[in-house]
């Protein structure tokens, strides 16, 4: 049996206990979290949220790219939220490699000359991310600058997330 | 008392009865899913994933970007994933308004005249899109063709989810 397959019977089993209502499309709480991909985050519950209350943006590193940004532009112009949170966490992925290894595997393994200009976006401190995202959002011109934005790191050994001095 | 110092609050509870213990940093069940960022998809319940088992990336829409790519090549080549996942719901609110009217907005709230030359993604057709979401996956040179990928609708009302046909 794949996972798929596999995690496909466990949404059977959550769709018998799912208690049906009409949950509005805007965020109750008002919240957009940009975050890690990392499989230890479980932003919902590391949140106390329930459905229907954030939205939530994941990707490799939980960094404020362009689609990111595009997300949060719509989240706060179209859905009403009002405060964002970029949430990294200790031990990621990104720290244990370098963009130039990740190239060169891909390379190795697929042949493709092109992987050159593809960025990647390894890093090696976490903190100094969080405050290079905080800063991508707020002096991006289409996101108001009332917003509050803080960023956090997650640790993934206490469950606990620690504020980033802005 | 803002809704960030409220997650704030729920996070010291949960980190009170957080379970210390080493988890692997590649997911254990070897999946990646690319979901809607919408804030009534709560994507590790609905599929029964506890922490340390899938990558999740999650956007605007639920769609294959650039930046979504990237990360399921780093799932895959450096965190050794195996199937992935893609996943729209109804009532998306993506499917509210045309990408026109968002660049009428945020011009009219901002004056910013370069917002003429930004996509939003917006869309009309869930199935459809989800199948141009696995398109771009299978097609991509640095994606195996070996990897299953399955695209899903996740019902909002009644938190099943429907396999799309491919």
């Amino acid at each position: 049996m794949s996972t798929i397959d596999e995690v496909l019977s466990a949404n059977e089993r959550y769709a018998q206990h799912f208690t049906p209502g009409h949950l509005a499309l805007p965020p109750a709480r008002r919240l957009a979290i940009v975050a890690c991909m990392d499989a230890r985050l479980m932003v919902d519950q590391l949140l106390g949220l329930q459905p229907g209350e954030a939205h939530i943006i994941r990707n490799a590193r939980g960094i404020v790219t362009e689609d990111a940004l595009r997300s949060l532009i719509l989240s706060h112009h179209l859905l009403g939220t009002q405060e964002f949170m970029i949430i990294n966490h200790t031990d990621c992925g990104m720290l244990t490699f370098t963009d130039e290894e990740v190239r060169a595997r891909l390379q190795q393994l697929t042949g493709t000359a092109t992987v050159a200009s593809v960025y990647f976006h390894a890093f090696r401190n976490v903190e100094e991310n969080v405050r290079q995202q905080l800063q991508k959002v707020t002096s991006h011109p289409w996101i108001p600058t009332q917003i509050p934005i803080r960023g956090f790191i997650y640790d993934v050994t206490t469950g606990r997330l620690h504020e980033v001095a802005t």
